[in-house]
Order: C-alpha cells, then structure tokens, then sequence
C-alpha cells in the first residue's frame, strides 16, 4: 500500500503537502455516538502549530481546521470524517532556494530518485506539516478513548536529561512552560539551552516520554500486532524519530531476570513495572509509558556545501523559519499517535472473545 | 485484524503454539521464479534452534520443516508457499505447574484475560518457538532479496557492549563463537559472563545489531510506513524486545544539527551516515543499521512468589530448560525479520513511478 | 474495517453525505508521473450530475471538484490525492418529511438500527452522491490505464432489453442519447419508455454493460481476488444493484462445455469469449465484459404507507426531484468503478515475476 | 495482495496445489471459545469430496483434515487455526498431456503468461480442490455464528430450472438426493439430465441458491464493504462462477419502484423481500437470498483442437476423472463462503457503536 493511512478499524488517511492548497484526512471507522468537542480538536491543534512560543519556529499558520462529514448535530455518525485545514501562509519563494539542490538529512533527494521528481515547496509531502492531520484525528480518538488518560512531555533537549521516573513528575506544570518539561527547574533550563541554540542559527535533537493511564487490560493482538509494536511503528513514522523504547527500554538490557521480573499482587497488578504496562504485546492494566528519540532538525540556519540534481557541489545559505528543537512540538504528536494506537486496538478488542 | 500477518505484498501468515501439534505458516505474495535453496532454510532454521551451544537452551527440537506448497521443480510458483514445523519433543508435564499459576512478566495472566482461558502448555501461541516459522519464510526472503546483504551480531550483554561502529568490525567471525558477537574479544567475554549467569540460574538482557547492505535507493513509503517505522515494528514484535533505534539512534538526540547532518558526495552517497540509510522514510542507498534491545528471558531457575488464578499467592520454582540469555538465538531472527521487511518493500517499490 | 476504501495499491477513501458540508475523497498509491488533465475530470463528473437531461433528476448540483494535494506542475506526485465537491444545494427542508419515518427499500431503518440514529438529510452517507468521488477517482485511474479502453451503455431499461452483442454495437452513439444506450433506435423507445414513467410518478431498473478492451493478459490474482470477483464487488457496492455477470453469465449454465469452451488460435487469442476475458481469475488478452443490474429507484412520487421511529403505521407523500431511471446517470459510475479495479490489478501484477 | 486470504478480522488464508504435498489453511481472529465439533468439520469435507454418487467425479480422495494449532481441550483458544489435508491420491501421471499444451477455458495459458511457468499437474492452484480449505475453514465459521442458518441448493441445471421461491421449498430433502436439489421430483429429472450429459463425455452449468436466515440487523458495512459486495465477490472467487444476483436480481430491472419496495410491517420486518434482506449494503433481519451462475466444467472427455506452448495447433484426448456438472458439490462451498462473509462481518459489527 501507498503508506498514507493508519490503523485497522479506527484508520486514518491523511493527504497534503506543506505548500499545496489543504492538508487533511479522514478518519473511517470512528464508531457512532462519540459526542464531539470540536473546540478541544482546535486546542490540540493549537498545541501544535508555530509561533505559539519564541522557542519555536515564527511561521504564522492559523490551522484552522473544517469538517466536511461524518458528525451530525454535535455526535459522530459512524461515517468517515473528513477534513482539511488550508495552507494560508504559503511564501513559496522562501523554498525557491531548494528547488534543483539536495539539503542535507533531508528526504529531497530520495523522494527525486523514487518518484522522479518532487513537489519541492517546503519539503512537500515529507514535511512534518503532515502531521496536524494526525492532531486533529488524535484529537477525535481521545475523545472516543474516554478514560483513557495520555500524556507526553519533554524529558531530554540535548544531554540535558530529566532523571526522574514519570510518576515523580507533576504533570499539571507540562503545559505552562514553552518546552513541555514535566519539570519546571528543567524546564527553563532547557528553555535557555533552546535559545542558544538558536542564536548560533543551530538545532538540537531531544526525548519525549509519553504516559497512558486507566488503560484495560486485554488490549494488543498476538505475535506481529503487538501492543507496542504498533506503538513503536507509529511514533517512528513520526518525522524526526530515531528511536523507540517502552518499559525497562535499552536499561533493561543490562537486569538480570530476577531483579527485572514484576511480582504480582493478589489484584494482579504488579509490585514494580519494568514490563511498562504491556505483557506479551496485551496491557496487563498497568500504566504504560514509552519514550521516542528525535534527532535535531536538518535545517540549519548556517551556510552548507551540498549538490544540486546534476551532482555538482554547491553552496546554500539555510534559511526560512524553522525550529530550533523539535520536542516541544512534538508533545501533541506523540500524544495524537498514541490514541489512534489505543482507539484502534480498542475496536479490535471487541472480537476476542464470543 | 487478528494479528498473526505481517507484510502487505510479501505476507507472512503464521500459526501454532509451542506445545501444540505443530507450528508453521503461509507466505503470500511471493514472486514467481525464485529459485530456492532448501538445504539454506534448514540452516537457517538450525541457528535459532535450541541446543546448539552451552550459552542456549538445552531442549532437544529438530525443527525440520516440511513445505506443502508453492514451489515446484525447485523454483517458487507465485502461489502460496505453505509450510509447518512438527513439534516432538513436547514433554507438556514440564509446564504442570504453571497451568493455574502466573509467572511474572510472562503473557500467562493477560492471555487468560484476554481470551477467557489459555493454551497453558509451554506458553502456548506467546512462546518465542513462534519465531522458527519467521526464520522460514525470512530464508525465503533472503533468496528473494539476492544482492541485499542482512547481519546481524550481538553488541551487547548485560553491561557489556561492544563499542565499535559496524563498519570497524570483522563479519566473518560473528557464526564462529557461540554468542554471535562480531568481535572474538568481546565474544569470549560475554560467553563467560553468560555462563556465570546461567549457573545462578538467572538471565539476563542484550542488544543485537543489524546491517542491511546493497540496498538500492528508494525503498520504503512515505509518512506512516516508513522504511524504518516498520523495521521497528518489525523487531518490535520479536518476543523480549523493549526498544528499537537506528542510525545515531538515542545518542544523536545529544547532536547539534550542523554536527549530525549528512554531507553529500557528488554521487549522492553521504560522507558520514547518521541517518542510517533511510532519509524521510525511504532507503537512500547507504547502508541501513539498527539496535534492538531485549530484555531479560522472564524465567528464571529460582523460587519466587506469584499468584494463581484464584488471586492466591504462592511460592513456585522456576524449572525446565531455558536460555540464560535470548541474543545469540535472536541474531537469526532479528536478520529474518528484516529480511521480510525488505522483501515486502521491495514489491512495494515497484509500483511507485509510471 | 469500516469499509469506505476500494483498492490496495491504488486505494480510494470517500467521505461525505449528500446534505453535508462536502463530499470527497483520497486516493492513495497512485504512481508518480500521470499526467492529470483535469478537465477530463470535470467533464465525467458533469457525465453523473443531476439535470444533464429531461430524464434525469432535475436537482441542480454544480459538482465541481477541488483538488488539495498529490498534484504538481500537471503531474501526479505519488503522494495522495485529496479532493472535495462542496454541496451547494442542500435544501434540507425537503427532507424533513423523513426525519422520523423510514422510507420503504431505503436504508433509513437499517442505519437506525446499526448505529442508534442516522444523519437523516438526503439519505446521508447510503445517498448515491457518494458516488461523485467515485467517478473523480475512475477518471485518475482513466488516464492511468491509457490504453486500456473502458466502455459502458444501457443495455435494458424494465423489460426493453437491447439484444445485440457489445461488439455489434456503435459505442459512438451512446453519449449522443441522453438514456446512454449504444443503439439509437432502442434509446429512443428507453427514453419513452423513462418519460411515461416518470409521468406516473415512479422509477424503473435497468442494465449496464461495460466492455474493457485492450487488458494486458496477466491482471487478477488466483483464488479469492480473482479479477471478476473483485469487479463484481466493485460493481455491487454501487447503490441499487443486484446483480453482476461476466462472459455468458447467467445463460451461460445452460450450454454444455463443449459449446462454452474457447478455442484457442495459433496467437493465444480465442475464437469466441465466452470466457468474457478472463481465465481462472486472470485476464487473457480478450475482451472483458459484464452485465451490472439495477433495480428501480425506491423513491416514488406517490403516497405510500410506512412506519414512523415508535413503530407507528404512518402514510408520506413522496416528493423531491429523483430519477425515474438510475442507469443513465449509472454509467460513468460502472465506467468509474472498473477503472478503479483495473488501476489497482495493473499495479498489483507489477510484483508476480522476480 | 497476493490474493489468497479472505476475511478482515475473521480471516482464512489458503495454500496448495491440486497436486502438490498437502493443500490448507490458517484461519486468523477466530473469537476464543468456540466449541468445536470437529466431526462436523469433516462433514462438511465429505459433503463437497469426489465420489460421493455416480453424477460426481470417481476420483478417490479422503480429503481428512489434521488441525495443527489453535484449539485446545477442544474450544478455539483465539490463536490462528492452522491446518492441512494431505494429497493422497496424486496419479500425477493423470496430467503429463496437458503438461505442454492449453486447455480451452481453462487458466493454464494465463497462468504461464502471469508467472513464466506453472505447477501443470492437475490444474495446480488454480484447481477446485482449493476449495477444500474454505470448507474446513467455513465449517468453523459455521459452528462461531451458530443461529444464523445457512442453507444452500441447487436450483438449476442446464435448462432444467427450480420456479419456485426458497420458502415454497423443504430444505430437509436438499441432502437426500445427489443433485442437492431441494425438490425431488426436479431432483431425479436432474439427476438423469447429468447422467445423460455424463454419457456423451460432456458437462452442463448450473445454478446454486442460498439462503441465510436468523441474522441480526445491522451487518453490512457502507459504501464499498455493502454485505451483498461482499458476498458476491465471495461467490464469484469460487471456481467456474459467472454470474451473482441477490433479492430480485436481474429479474428486478423490469419493476417498477412502486411494485418493488418492500412495504413495512409495525415492526420493522416487511410484507415482502425483493431487497433480499440487505438495505444499503446492511442487513435488515429479513431472510438473505442469493444465486450463484456456474458455467459447465471445462473439462471434457472428448477430443478437441488446442495449442502448445510453442503455438502450434494439437488435437488432445481429454480425459480423467471430473464433474459432469459442479453444481452438486459446489453447494457445501456457496455454504461455506457466505458462513465466512457472515462471521468476519459479525466481528466486523462490533465495533459500530461506542
């Protein structure tokens, strides 16, 4: 398949490129009767989108988001929703520049050698712009998900590492500080560290962690369709992702058995929770949290040696309005993917059992 | 869906339990034409099976797989390649005493959750026995793939880990120790440190790295299939793993831009290659490499306390023959996985231009 | 799944009821390079659009579509192709007549039932409108398939039945009658037949023929996804058909096989076909033909007598403006339809061989 | 795909030859605990096998099915249902004339054109002995929707033809005549117009119609995934199908609406059931009829003219053991693909409401 849709039963199709007339999807499968508060879509979007924050990047994109279908007085109707949000602050001439040469790190030259050629306006397709689409569509799936509580912050910008377990951290503070640090101290020190960054015209790369409450037990399918698994592919096919790991992660390498097994309590939960709420790719009940590495953006705001569509070396001036970090961004992002993940195994929960 | 398929051109169906009556699988999707080297599926078959060396489990499994279709006068038809792994040396008492207990961090309690009741007998469909039917059809891959080379060695257990890029390291030694580790030093290090481990009857945790070469420019689908959102989810779905990253993976989160960049060569290859051979998604013809991260083998030859189905704690001790540490049979495993990852995108690719 | 997408590799999404803000769509795997003339579009849109002629509904609906993404500088971008036709002529008043009582043969009871309540405007999601996106999305897959010639007429209205073979017809004349029938004399007495008809207040079936010449041999995949499987699929997802044929179809079981069989010529073509070009699933280079039937338009201008929501017998005016004979207008959707098959087998055939 | 599974979330993927090893099946998302009756299972088997009377083919096959996973102490265990029926009575011999010529109306000339070669020996995949696995597999299907009753009959056989409606008819006398037709006395006219057919080495089509009754309101998905497409497409997957038609069919085009709407009882069934008890692609709780056109077998045992590989003309005896006319055995597999339509959309239903 082309590449563009996510999930089985709650699935997404998105479309759009960064600087063509509308990006947006449709979401099929949304069961009917989920009573929609079109104003938290537009809040979640909002947590997203640029200018919202000096550590961002300026771009001035209102994202507004229109719905075409599928909700009727105020409910889903079990009917695929579609959507779009236009493209209003579009400055092509700002991209004039990449038009026939290859930014480094960047997907211009393979989408060239796959296709063709390339719709080369701000990265087209492979721009994380994509992604407002998955907020909006995220944003239906909280709504579906109900009890279900996720949340996602910042936890390392650069080597700066929050070193705390997520249920040291008050949650409540994510959302008052411009990176989303789970933490305050760390936060405006991560917050001055941003700053710096951008001033050299740099980037920096960063963690985000992400956290799923009052998850039912019984949730994952077997073998291939793990729980995680479907986790880990949705955050890496997240721009900028170079990593995933749940539970224990890459620590857990280094336990022994003995010290890295949970003990149950009597209620079936477990004493510690190493396993990070997932047995065998099904939720055992307990929380589940996970963290995705991001790479720091390619885009530099620096001169670079690179070449053009001929091979031939030139040298480009980076440029634009770009972010210096992309975690505080990204917060709603791994928020959104992880409800269509949950919405989606949702559904298919249903059919285990006669 | 129900969860046992995995590709969408290439597809891997596979079925049974550990203890059942066999287990095997159906691969869908195969081109017509291949020539296929049955005596190498055996092969491949026999780097996984148990009993091989100290450092693994001592159970006794020929696992001699018998195809049933799909292949004739030594060339795959195009049809469905059908094929199954008797189970013979089923020995079901073993596994008495966790019929009504709950091993910790073991699928046991969410399985019965889930479906109501379970297969009891050595883990059941939750068993890592399932994975000898992905080395099959990953064998098949493999002959598919011709020219894409796939390695995978162990770079670490416990705490110890090999720190040298891929590229300094010698393949060729990676089948002569019995670790899979791809340096001889380190090889015996480990071996020694596993042995020690099994003595205490414990277990404990590894990493396996993999390398896919000659990859041709243009594999992988762009925003939620990405090459490397479904590598991940492919290893990601191997039982015992807990992270995934590639190219410059968690550490490149540390990297400044201007720092992690991959500067062009006038041929389109890249002087260095923290991206790790996937730009946007899609395969830009250097070499691909990823970690996978697994956790400590859950049973351990020790007493501990659980709880049984009634919600009872009791005191069991751990028995049967197990791996002290699950990497060196996972190297076969990690390359099959990725071997189907790449036949399937491969197919894929196919359709992309006019 | 929720069963709004057609396809695997060139893949449909539609989205949107008939009184609803928009309708449209996204069409996901077409290949990279088509060169789009999008007045072709607009021009099989306007070939479906209510009031083209005195014997079709005389709602007035622009159906001009707007394109978002996927297209760049004329040509497709292998990206996804997202679309939508606004409504503009709601009306909805007219339908409030059948907010609470359920139209005889119409899916208003049935989606009560499923889904608790229903968007009740125009029918909502189950109104033919749906079909506009269909017909955007056959005429990509159109100008995809270039040489392969997809032709649809009216073969039967009620019991005036066109008894020429396709090839003993002029598909010339079929888009200079307005009832789309390939015979000028039998269009002319169909129209008739339509106009007194519509007189009485009440609709009729009809068949669609559709005939695709120059197949490459080798489209269709064995066993479940035969290629006339999938256009018999494609065809009854269409509203208000109840019946597919291919080759000598229903009168085929009459004939014993040494009259059915073809005979080949020294070229691999057949001297006859009633195979209707395909062989085991897979085309065969011959022509392929089918028969689509459909029944009469359930909506009536006259009383009838139906129950309301609490179960009540209540008696309704039938009012609105809908065909007297849905097959006219159903012809560029057959068309549309195949087209969408044939795209998505020509992609898929491009993985049989290595 | 690849075009050998059927099913969303109850789903049947099929392998094997005519000719080969062993021809079967996985089932994947069979719900967990399911009592299975596996006697009923090989019931089933010996329903659709060769030599079950003197008007079906003499061939011997035992057809005996061995299940390999996905059930314990004797109820589904929500594991894929993996299984195989060994090929017992191959005679490979049988076949060596066909190894290099083109049976008219046959797919051995599509099938070397598709792939570049083909498994010759008795029609390899593309033969009705595939059909095996979807009986095992429908069988279990069976057992999961248990009250919905599915009923299958032959009511045609050249132009020997059932006039009466399905509820006119007693199906208690479907399997006591070897036509399975459900009137004896149409019964023994055709049995002797096959015996007659068979004489003159000839073969005659045929007609199945099935009925399905007990099911619940509001199985069907919108739009694309209509419940009617679905088992159409299901239909015309099987072997030798040419035509589908559901309700009043083809016959329904000469109605008019005001004759065909089906009039509303106060409780929401209907006077009449011209929609086949299917409304915009979901049921409405009225009994569900459909019919399957089988063309006749293209095997005859006559001498006719074809051509080799080379394009050369050859005159080739036909000869073996085959149908007369499929239509007799063809009924337990109508059967067993709408049970299979019927329980993926079962499962599928679940996930409608919140």
């Amino acid at each position: 398949m082309a590449g563009n849709s996510f999930g089985q039963l709650f699935r997404l199709t998105t479309f759009g490129e960064s600087h063509g007339v509308a990006l947006g999807g449709v979401i099929d499968g949304c069961p009917a009767g989920v009573e929609l508060d079109l104003q938290m879509i537009q809040e979640e979007l909002d947590r997203r989108k640029p200018g919202q924050s000096a550590i961002v990047t300026q771009r001035k994109e209102p994202d507004t988001v229109e719905f075409f279908s599928g909700v009727f007085e105020g409910k889903t109707t079990g009917t695929p929703i579609g959507f779009a949000i236009r493209n209003t602050n579009q400055k092509s001439k700002d991209y004039s520049h990449i038009k026939d040469s290859y930014r480094p790190s960047h997907a211009d030259y393979v989408y060239d050698q796959k296709y063709g050629f390339r719709d080369y306006r701000g990265g087209g397709r492979s721009s994380a712009r994509e992604t407002a689409s998955r907020v909006v569509a995220g944003a239906i799936a909280k709504q579906l998900l109900k009890d279900i509580k996720i949340t996602a912050y910042v936890s390392q910008v650069g080597a700066l590492k929050l070193d705390k377990n997520y249920n040291q951290l008050d949650f409540s503070v994510i959302e008052s500080n411009p990176v989303r640090c789970a933490d305050m101290e760390m936060a405006s020190q991560m917050e001055e560290y941003i700053k710096s960054i951008k001033k050299e015209g740099d980037t920096i790369g960063g963690v985000v962690t992400c956290v799923i409450q009052n998850v039912p037990i019984g949730l994952g399918e077997p073998v291939f369709d793990k729980l995680h698994a479907k986790l880990g592919e949705a955050m890496l096919s997240i721009n900028a992702v170079k990593g995933f790991e749940y539970g224990s992660g890459f620590d857990g390498v280094k336990m022994k058995g003995s010290e890295h097994n949970d003990a149950y309590n009597t209620d079936g939960t477990t004493k510690t929770n190493r396993s990070g709420g997932i047995q065998g790719g099904i939720s055992n009940g307990m929380d589940i949290y996970f963290s995705v590495a991001f790479k720091p953006v390619a885009t530099v705001l620096q001169a670079y040696d690179t070449i053009n569509k001929e091979g031939e070396k030139v040298t480009t001036q980076g440029k634009g309005r770009h972010d210096p970090c992309v975690v505080p961004r990204a917060v709603p992002i791994v928020e959104a993917m992880a409800a269509l993940v949950l919405a989606d195994y949702t559904l298919l929960a249903r059919s285990n059992k006669i």
